[in-house]
């Protein structure tokens, strides 16, 4: 057995062919296969597709202010959300960084697509820079299609730590080449790419879209170009970085839950099965923003995407699903300042983010009509000084101080705290659904996520216990 | 079946006689009852014991940042503290009061004594005021022995919840009249009482103490007369009001492991088996405080106590053990302002809590000299600055100044954040052990701590879901 440590960025093909495996389980060849795989893969009978989710950010207080938020007041009882039924444990999210112990989601990713811990910035590297193989590289080994989906650009941290390998998160254009250069087994590894990031595929440089298309991948960029797509292999890139947050979308951008199952209907194709990452990306985001707003937002968008997959999983009876977070993010507290109450009423006012009305002003359109506009005023009743204040701060012109003047009122309004721009480094939790479940159940480690995985592929790799 | 709903308060021994239990097992009265029992009570084979340890404020946060600062920094691997492997799932907290969606203690322990939503300040009674029955009560009533220990007063919310009923926790005179004067078949309901609150018990009014005395309890006020003393019940009152907290404590104040394993030695004496609670009380005092330094010293006094239950429970075999919060307290996070990390030396350079600092200095004493004295240099070096915002503070001469100046420079160095003084809605972490510890995996609600309890005591309750 080998320890997750490939050799130094070769030409992918040899990195990957130089891995050699155990014969941890007397090899019974796929005959299903479609395409090359390697021969120790057996019939994986009981798990066929496994399909990880990563809420960005989405630490104990957001599932819970989530299921608060949607509790039916007129109701008794709190109703459960998608997650809850699920909910099999906790993981810890520190990382491996001589500088830091509180985790980026690079560093988090890692751990949970390759099993090892390393340096905050990392993408499938290990702390001395050696490539790290990836469950979803394993899984393609195996013949599995694959696929990822994320609501930041496809080539953002979280996607990029399972289908890339580079010493820096900020790589996006490299790691977008990765995406198309490193081959496994003579193909492509990544059959499906659904998410943002369009400038680091259509570059002056290079155009990977065009290179994509060529190999016999579609290339959609809207939402129905999407839903109409045909074709086994596909690249959808919805918007130049990331998607607008859920609640600030038009017609033409695709819901998490739109882009989790059109990569569910095609990966299903395969008979060898598949492994499918979800990431979603922006519960982060707008938590970095303390925008309690867009969190919710984009809780909502992850939890129907969660519901897709668990949907899936039901029929099927052969997926794994895991869905958990990489960290927590801006100290997000349900209650502050003494207040025992959090409501989230004025949350479900805003008919779109901070971000969205912010922008609409400095753009130049009338403060108080804008605001008026987007927050329904017969559930969030704007006082003088909260007009007042976005006034005032609308003076410079600028997005970010116009935007943080928004979020103080929701947030206000809401008894919301925040503690930090950055991330926090509690536990966070897991939840886990169909065969083999049960091994993500306690107190894990985020590379536990990874060596599990491994596990239930049956694939043969040694990882160092960190 | 009868909703957990007892008739307004009255006399204690007629209030219980009143409750009439369904035949839910056929009734093998048990030969060894010391006491009276009721005759449907039966031989529960596999649990005989139950022990309920609620950590006060003891949210996500606290367990992750209490394992961060325990963890060995010369291995690889982060150390799992005793709670690790017990993790099962987390509960949902939210009270049912008309003002508020945060819970208090009073609350929260209602829930989990009586299975029960109810008003914060409710002391195990329902929202219209009537007496709610707890499973202390009910382990009474089926001849096992009973106990509370505590390091608050033991007349305090938490254990006032599982032993009294009032309609306000403020009424701590009253929780403690309870103890005594609500019998249970004609005996006093509780046989061990451990924690602080003598002036709850000797009043100008009533000396409960020698009440107790008269009645056949040892009474004890400091730790050797405690480790000495071999009845089977006793009232150990070891300060006025709250215990000091661990790191502050004289030798003359037991620990709470040592209070626990007081607990424990005395109440298995009996052959029907026993309920015990015990609460880690003031993990959620120095939170409300936004006090690291105190808080990380009640979780680890909270985890040897837990270890010692667990010790207990494993050579038993017939003793389940439940462990969680009841919320969390102060919007306590690990890493704030930006900063990704989160320091735990800073806080392991204190030998007092601020607060003892604090009061030493509004007392008179030297500030430089006493931080000095209380703060390992070698560790926690601090600045001229450091010592002059502490200076600055002592002008005022109040003590609440000086603590939160000191507090501050704690919180700064380790990069601690908090958003509140009060109580916050997520979910909170859920330990157990023993026969019947599944029953508590997943995500669950405090109530069914309650309803679990009376389901393995095999107790007839009806308790409306809410």
């Amino acid at each position: 057995m080998f320890k997750n440590k490939l050799t130094k960025k070769l030409l992918p093909v040899a990195v990957l062919s130089t891995v050699a495996f155990g014969g941890l389980i007397s090899g019974v060849s796929n005959v299903n296969a479609e395409r090359p795989v390697n021969k120790q893969v057996t019939n994986n009978a009981d798990i066929k597709n496994v399909i990880v989710l990563i809420g960005d950010g989405m630490g104990g207080s957001f599932t819970s202010a989530h299921r608060y938020l949607k509790d039916d007041k007129g109701t008794k009882v709190v109703e459960r959300t998608a997650f809850d039924q699920y909910l099999v444990g906790q993981q810890m999210t520190y990382p491996e960084d001589p500088a830091q112990n509180v985790t980026d989601s690079a560093s988090a990713a890692t751990a949970m697509s390759a099993g090892i811990k390393t340096y905050n910035n990392a993408i499938a590297v290990d702390n001395d820079g050696s490539e790290t193989k990836t469950v979803l590289e394993a899984a393609r080994e195996q013949g599995k299609a694959t696929g990822l989906v994320a609501t930041s650009e496809i080539t953002h941290a979280t996607p990029a730590s399972f289908g890339s390998h580079d010493e820096s998160r900020k790589n996006m254009n490299a790691i977008a080449d990765d995406y198309f250069d490193e081959m496994v087994n003579g193909e492509h590894k990544i059959d499906v790419l659904l998410g943002g990031g369009k400038s680091n595929f259509v570059r002056n440089d290079r155009n990977l879209t065009e290179e994509f298309k060529k190999d016999g991948y579609s290339y959609v960029t809207n939402r129905e170009e999407m839903l109409k797509d045909k074709n086994g292999q596909i690249l959808g890139l919805f918007a130049d970085g990331g998607l607008p947050k859920k609640i600030d979308r038009t017609e033409d951008i695709p819901s998490l839950e739109e882009m989790t199952n059109t990569a569910l209907s095609k990966l299903s194709e395969d008979k060898d099965g598949f492994f499918l990452m979800v990431e979603g990306s922006q519960i982060d985001w707008a938590a970095h923003d303390n925008d309690i707003v867009g969190a919710m937002s984009e809780m909502d968008d992850f939890e129907k995407a969660f519901k897709a997959a668990i949907e899936f999983a039901k029929k099927d009876k052969h997926t794994l699903v895991v869905a958990t977070a990489d960290h927590s993010t801006g100290g997000f507290t349900i209650g502050a300042d003494g207040i025992y109450n959090w409501f989230s009423e004025p949350i479900k006012a805003a008919k779109r983010t901070p971000d969205f009305m912010a922008q609409e002003i400095a753009n130049g359109a009338d403060v108080e009509a804008t605001l008026k506009k987007y927050i329904d005023q017969n559930v969030l009743a704007l006082t003088t000084e909260e007009i007042q204040s976005v006034k005032d701060a609308a003076v410079t012109k600028k997005v970010l101080d116009i935007d943080n003047a928004i979020e103080v009122i929701f947030n206000k309004r809401s008894h919301t705290g925040w503690t930090t721009g950055g991330h926090t480094g509690e536990d966070v939790p897991v939840f886990a659904y169909g065969p083999a479940s049960e091994k993500f159940a306690g107190q894990i480690n985020n590379t536990d996520i990874a060596k599990n995985v491994f596990d239930v592929l049956k694939y043969d790799i040694k990882i160092e216990d960190k």
